[in-house]
């Protein structure tokens, strides 16, 4: 059997760790990115990554998809460009149409039945009508805070509430996530942002309250969701961050699922740099109230950055194997560190293949 | 819809914890009951419980499997009879044979691949060539030490060595279990009976091992296991047991999966009753060591009966969801404690419906 093929589309922290990543496995090869900026296009992504080819062919990376993505040209697209399912679809579309299933990191698309219901449809009906299969998926959303959630419930006769906390460290982070999560802002600017509307903060929640819900049967009559400042009171510096006593140093969100007008889904999620300069202990909990109940603790939380390349990676697999449609975590079966042949993974014909021939 | 429809083959603790459970649930309903237990045969499972039969149709105790499962009679039989797959085979075979699914709560059902290869194949093949599904399952294995496990290293790039450590109670259990796992008895005819090969105790590393390391695509080419008696210095009494000072209290045992001569996945489950008297923590523990690590605790431990009776219990719509064939917790979607409407999770044509037709 050839090696399974990918196609990546965006190389910035997630896409450029998911080629080094897959640079490790067997039975798997990059075969061609997309990406604009004018630095990397035309060059072969081992050069640009500084990593061993090792025998693998080059992945020229293209600032045109279709110069990428074609019928026939891979197995899989990683999609790593946006955070929100509108944005991504257009994408995930293209790529559906070629014949050629997706992975996306778009946080929304962890479950866009919760805020894009008719994206959602629209995705599924483009997937099943190409004979291929889309998921979402990441460390968070994806598993952290719903899918370990769900897991975890399925040992429990009776579930009456639950909360899912990520107390986790931004200092591993770039540029980037420090601009959307405000890292350095002053106070009044952050709530100003937060007013308007231009605060990114942890985009997930609603889709991890989805996910939850509808894999319990839980009915959610009400998502509410907030996010404030985390005011530092002493300089906080990070890598790519920097906050000055009395500026933000990151997060915090909060989220409730109301069920029959109670709280049953309870989601708290701080964010910042350097917690430890402050006697914050990171980690990632899961309390579950019902019986038996579930404490769930991971010290410290699972790294947000390498945690959402190994899902998307270990992911492919499961997602090639997949019936046509637009699948989420609940759908498919558990994800798993891939330390094998990605070859031995597959059932079945691949469309790769009955296309070559 | 018509409720889904549920048989239990076995009626001791875990058999007539899931007809419990079934009666709190929403749109599914135990048919019948087999079970030879003479004070119960012929008596309806709901006085024998002594819970609320709410409308639901009665469902009678039987002593012949015949007059409970026979092909159209229900969709899926809960068999709570036995712990080895060669045990539990007859049964699985004549459930299938009859196109009804199977859930087996056999420890070594969890996956029957590690220690039964060639009765995995024929119960993989009866099921097939029966259009059903069948799956073993329960706390563990099934969830705690290897589903769990394998759903952590998920999110990892690379894995190195696992940890899975289980620390429990058997103060909730019975009479059996005591026996089973040898507490109140001398030490050394605890140790005679080790060599004699005669002492249960925990049943399932073999195949928790096994599931990870296949989940993993790791070749384990050497598996130990080893069993010792945990010698109480204090008297220790629970609701079924005693333990004398000096005599012992339950078992720990320890066994290691070996992947190119070296110990990747060590397992180590010490079972006793009333550890706190003694000041042991319960709880369960994974610690993978790779990139990046996890470090998972669960205190107290997830405890052990209701935990196998949910699973199966919230496994039933995945398996009659599931495509024919033996199945294992590592090819379906993740457990969940269905809080809704059974009939609300089954997609596609029920086996059972299409035969009353």
């Amino acid at each position: 059997m050839e090696n399974v093929k990918i196609a990546i589309w965006g190389f910035g922290a997630m896409g450029s760790g998911m080629a080094r990543m897959l640079a490790t496995k067997k039975g798997v090869e990059v075969v061609g990115v997309c990406d604009m900026h004018p630095d990397r296009v035309g060059k072969n992504m081992y050069d640009v990554l500084e990593i061993e080819q090792a025998g693998r062919p080059d992945a020229i990376i293209r600032d045109k998809i279709e110069d990428v993505v074609y019928e026939g040209s891979c197995d899989l697209c990683l999609i790593a460009t946006d955070s929100f399912t509108k944005k991504a679809f257009p994408k995930i579309k293209y790529v559906l149409e070629q014949k050629i299933n997706v992975i996306s990191t778009a946080e929304e698309m962890a479950y866009p039945q919760a805020q894009e219901p008719e994206l959602a449809k629209e995705i599924d009906r483009i997937a099943l009508e190409n004979g291929v299969s889309v998921l979402g998926t990441g460390i968070n959303p994806g598993l952290i805070m719903d899918l370990l959630v769900v897991c975890l419930t399925g040992c429990m006769t009776n579930v009456e509430s639950l909360e899912a906390k990520r107390v986790n460290s931004l200092s591993p982070f770039g540029p980037a996530v420090m601009e959307e999560q405000g890292v350095g802002m002053p106070l009044d600017e952050f709530n100003k942002r937060v007013e308007e509307g231009t605060m990114a903060g942890h985009v997930g929640f609603a889709e991890s309250v989805g996910m939850i819900a509808d894999a319990m049967g839980w009915k959610v009559d009400k998502f509410e969701q907030q996010m404030k400042a985390i005011v530092t009171d002493v300089d906080r510096k990070s890598p790519y961050g920097f906050a000055a006593a009395g500026d933000v140093a990151g997060v915090n969100m909060t989220g409730q699922g109301y069920v029959d007008g109670e709280v049953k889904i309870d989601m708290i999620h701080p964010q910042q740099i350097e917690p430890e300069q402050v006697g914050v202990n990171t980690g990632d909990y899961i309390t579950i109230k019902g019986t038996p109940e579930v404490n769930m603790s991971i010290t410290p939380e699972v790294e947000g950055g390498l945690g959402t390349i190994a899902m998307c990676v270990n992911m492919i697999p499961l997602v090639i194997n997949a019936d046509a449609g637009l699948k989420t975590m609940i759908d498919l079966p558990v994800p798993r560190a891939i330390m094998g042949d990605f070859r031995d993974y597959i059932k079945g014909e691949r469309k790769y293949e009955s296309i070559q021939r």
